[in-house]
């Protein structure tokens, strides 16, 4: 384990940790997180020694309380900072006698406001005194596996109805990991994720980030046997050289999904009074991404849908789609985003075409069903016909993958349909995504069935060929790179 | 009333009804339709004559049954089709020997799978008969005020557990007029419809339309007084200079939102071979679009999402989108997707800035709120400083329309922040867009909470900054025509 993994380690499974400014206070941020490691660690999730350091209080929910570090009497590997930025500095140098590893600034109050002075102040403590430091203005680091959960935004809210309503809440176990330079986005997503049913490994929020970076992050991640795809929210990466190094380490073994906003002249003046970042030019990420097999996508539900995509399925074999469907409008739709984002939908070839002729010979594909790519078994759909036509295209040697618009509505298709194409999608290593239309009981079931039998479903067809357009972007990176079968390999023994 | 508006109103509101292949076999499409007809007239909604049609049957559902048209003793404004296509040719004489004036051909097997033959001999004694038709190859009209619904998609399914979901939901009353060339896509938009809430006034399917086109359709939506948007799609629009000259009456008056497929090459090939459609030159489309004021979309969700906005909120008066939000990150995605667009989001006037700094001085803002536009009130949002905001920038002078990007997730924010903007945009003729990220609880509850107040909700910064982007596309066009005041003064009228 290289020394950079070794002091990343710390942030997410620390053998002891302290909180400066736990509290007693319901509404306080300090109260929050102590509470979540207090109570992770009651339920025997978080498993280090744990100690709340407030001036005033003897307990905290329980636990002795310290009045600072150094009263505290055994060792202190990670110190989570929660109290004004005028008191930081102190409690910096407190950390460094205490020879603690690593801290996390959660207050904001430093460059993002103008006061770049303390922060370089607190970032020269840490480095005299070999600490790792992440933040300020950060949410810190979630970690499911560990119970690490430094959010101190309330997992619920009471209305003044009297109702408590899921404000915050934490996503699922999976293998997504979320790496956010904006603290309000990251919870954002937190929230979508969970309502998407989108397990998540581990989740950092590095803000001004005074010392660590996204790069040293990725570099954790790779090793990381919890996660298989890295999401990546950024507004500027300042330390370019070091990026490009390790994100190429990275996606040669799992895919990075970037989002990097601040595009615009506006939004880089935005993002300049964010969190400090100056953004530079939109198309020198663009080609620095695309070098280092980056996977960048476009907006924030892009961001999620291409995550999905790669947590559920493999990268494409190559940039031939074919499309599946009962419903020809939407097919049109995939069709032209397939072809906008330079995937090709080509006519089948004779002997593929000869394959559906033979179906509808034998009355098992109704004669005017449209088989030349997309197949369009139309409203008289089955869902024998839906696994027939699945299985000539992911056999079909042109084609290297397929997406299913299964549209619920036709009369005779039956809900098994799903569990048909999904059986048939595992016994080839050719991507599959699936799209359903409509936000009543019938789509979400079909949706959230095809996801637990582990194909990404989508509610457009746009989305669904955005997605499949990632894993062939993917796909031709790891080709390039001559890694792809080696990848496959990895995913296979992975996912099965 | 002009004769078109006559001849498009039988379909919407027949006197009397017959439909040919009324059946009481329950998987049949002709018992889907008979039976809605039927559960309507019994409720008091239809108010028309209604006759099934049927070869072997004397009664169905309780209604005499009658062997062909002719032998209906009354008059019979409107048939509805649903038998095969052999069949179509002899009942079309039958009809035109009745007198009948619209005839809905259901039916499939069409031009669409290169039956062009028997598609002109349906038209052309359609014509000699004067009359009108819609079809053949679709689903035909819903209009939720008169009872009138030919869709034949079964509105609950049973899975093989032997749960009851529902599967073709019909939305709710509301003044979005729907127009589309696919049938799929348009039950498909029914389920999303509904399930989103957006309310529907009325919705025709026209398939591969023999005679009836969009452009007659929105002739009629144009004098309709419960349309105020009309959402239009299709593969391709063959008579283009009819449909400029009524396209441009429309949007004097109403919003058109256009979503035409068949963009690429493979698209185009894929949408002829779905309703024989010539797709045409996309350029073209994107031209004749903006010379008469259609507001033409991307893809499915944006069709959606810009309806919503027509629906509820106003046009803009100009190109300078202000933004509130208590989410940094997100705020930039906003200023990123509306600048690519061509809008502006430019620092406040003097005057403006100098309200914030005085909200700060007075301690009714975080002194370290970022406040040149975007306006970011940061993590310690509350209420109060969400409604003073939102009123410093929709009094500017400088700012045409506000996004107002509202993180549920922040600790001391109260729901009631959504009441309080929503109230005060109401005293202004801005456009105001809401957006809140998340699938659990609260994002659900904020987002319905806007709406019901009458402020569009996106869960996408994005989708917030495009829907905002078409107000002011809209506007543009109307102040091009001088026409912008008038349409405000219909608009507010409407809306108070």
């Amino acid at each position: 384990m290289n020394e950079i993994v070794r002091q990343m380690g710390v942030f997410f499974n620390p053998r002891s940790v302290a909180i400066v400014g736990a509290s007693k206070r319901i509404n306080k941020a300090g109260h929050v997180i102590f509470k979540n490691f207090a109570e992770n660690k009651r339920r025997g999730v978080f498993n280090g020694e744990l100690y709340p350091v407030n001036l005033r209080e003897d307990f905290i929910l329980g636990h002795r309380s310290y009045t600072s570090l150094s009263k505290i009497p055994g060792e202190i590997e990670l110190v989570v900072i929660v109290v004004p930025a005028s008191a930081v500095a102190d409690i910096m140098k407190e950390a460094s006698n205490k020879n603690t590893k690593a801290v996390v600034i959660i207050t904001a109050g430093f460059s993002e406001v103008g006061n770049t002075e303390l922060e370089k102040v607190v970032a020269s403590i840490a480095e005299k005194a070999h600490i790792r430091v992440l933040g300020p203005n950060c949410l810190g680091v979630y970690d499911i596996s560990t119970g690490v959960d430094m959010l101190f935004l309330p997992e619920t809210k009471v209305l003044s109805t009297g109702d408590e309503f899921v404000a915050t809440p934490r996503p699922m176990a999976g293998h997504i990991a979320m790496i956010t330079q904006s603290g309000a986005f990251g919870v954002a997503a937190l929230d979508y994720l969970t309502g998407r049913q989108m397990g998540v490994s581990k989740f950092v929020s590095f803000g001004n980030k005074c010392d660590v970076d996204e790069s040293e992050m990725l570099e954790y991640f790779l090793q990381d046997n919890e996660t298989s795809v890295i999401l990546l929210y950024a507004e500027a990466i300042e330390a370019g050289r070091k990026f490009m190094k390790v994100a190429k380490q990275v996606t040669a073994r799992k895919p990075i999904v970037a989002f990097k906003s601040g595009r615009t002249k506006a939004g880089a003046r935005a993002a300049a009074s964010h969190t400090g970042a100056i953004a530079g030019s939109d198309r020198i990420y663009d080609a620095a991404f695309a070098q280092v097999g980056v996977i960048r996508v476009g907006d924030m539900e892009e961001f999620f849908d291409v995550g999905k995509a790669f947590a559920f399925q493999p990268p494409a074999p190559g940039n031939s789609i074919g499309i599946l469907t009962d419903a020809g409008g939407p097919s049109v739709m995939a069709v032209d985003e397939c072809e906008l984002r330079g995937r090709e939908v080509r006519k089948f070839s004779d002997e593929t075409q000869s394959k559906f002729e033979e179906l509808k010979l034998k009355g098992k594909l109704p004669k005017f069903a449209t088989t030349l790519n997309p197949v369009d078994i139309t409203g008289s759909a089955t869902s024998e016909m839906f696994e027939l036509s699945a299985q000539i295209i992911l056999e079909a040697p042109e084609i290297d993958g397929l997406i299913l618009l299964g549209l619920h509505h036709t009369p005779a298709l039956q809900e098994d349909f799903v569990d048909r194409t999904a059986g048939l999608a595992k016994h080839y290593t050719k991507p599959v995504v699936a799209c359903d239309i409509g936000e009543t009981e019938m789509a979400m079931f079909i949706r959230s069935r095809f996801e637990k039998l582990g194909i990404p479903a989508y509610s457009s067809p746009e989305d669904a060929a955005k997605s499949m357009s990632a894993l062939v972007e993917y796909g031709n990176y790891l080709r390039k790179i001559n890694r792809f079968h080696e990848y496959l390999e990895v995913y296979t023994t992975f996912h099965s």
